[in-house]
């Protein structure tokens, strides 16, 4: 047998995730919870051995930053679950900024906490054969087992440099962003079934 | 303590690391390895718990596929481990190709395999500490304990759309991406560095 150190407590992992619970709820009454991705996370909740802490359906984002992988030195100047229009990027263009400006569409991005390693090994099974082929398990620990579900969408545009240097091609770049966003929406669909089906 | 209902055969996993140990120096020897990761490969053969599948240093690709992300549908069509000029691109840019042109800039991946999980969590945040942020357990099975080390660094550029538009700024394309192709080699050397410094 692998042995850990560290025990997922689970009366202890049952109580985190019913706070989870309680607080996806409330996150849905105040409108927080992007709507593409509710239903999944209700049908996670209606699983026994797992439970999801972040996630996002999917979006396009424009950021302030030398490097589009950047975190905390970007500034995040636009942010939308949804597919965008060019007169949305017009004015961000026009306004100053310090670094470079980067559209990001992102793919849906997942964190499920599952109480034994038996649980996470089905989820990165059922994740992989859904097409999120970049997933993993992030930490184990006494709080649970972190896995993170995540696909390969994720591509940065140059949209204005330190010089700058404006993309020609904004309308381009605005209709192959969203039918990236598109894909990644699909593909979760597709883990939805795959979840549905799942004795997890 | 948490069990799996497979355990990592250590004494399989040992002659496994053999295998590997010489398969990489045959590489060596007949030139496959990508010189700017050698070192770090063998200083992790001198590690008794860990050991290397396979690796990259980062790496500039022109891949010609709908999304860069994809895989088993993109044809590969120029690769090279270090910062390339502009007249690598323009006659690649001038060839036919089917889908889209991209050219993906991507940092260092290394897949290890851990014999147990305390070394794969050890593997995991030394490697986080040193930049490669993305880094997870793939899978965990009678073999072995897989962990791939990974940063945000990929970044996919268009050169050349299905209409025969093509990018007008390459030789930003190009400064910018042997610019981030460097990023990946620094975060390489700090890899280096912690793992000389662990115990594992």
């Amino acid at each position: 047998m692998i042995e850990l150190e560290e025990q997922v407590d689970e009366k202890f992992w049952r109580i985190r995730r019913e706070e989870a619970y309680k607080r996806f709820l409330e996150d849905v009454e105040i409108g927080y919870v992007d709507r593409d991705i509710k239903d999944l996370i209700l049908l996670v909740f209606s699983k026994k051995n797992v439970f999801t802490t972040s996630s996002c359906s999917g979006r396009i984002t424009v950021v302030d930053s030398t490097y589009p992988w950047q975190r905390d030195e970007a500034f995040v100047i636009f942010k939308k679950h949804e597919p965008i229009q060019l007169n949305e990027l017009t004015s961000i263009i026009e306004q100053r900024h310090m670094h470079r400006l980067w559209l990001i569409v992102s793919g849906p991005i997942i964190h499920f906490n599952a109480v034994d390693l038996t649980t996470a090994n089905k989820l990165l099974i059922i994740a992989r054969s859904a097409g999120f082929k970049h997933s993993g398990i992030l930490s184990i620990g006494s709080g649970g087992i972190v896995v993170e579900v995540v696909s390969g969408i994720w591509v940065p545009f140059l949209l204005k440099d330190r010089d700058g240097y404006v993309a020609s091609d904004l309308p381009r770049i605005v209709s192959i962003a969203n039918e990236m966003l598109r894909e990644g929406k699909q593909k979760l669909e597709k883990l939805f079934k795959f979840l549905r089906d799942a004795d997890i």
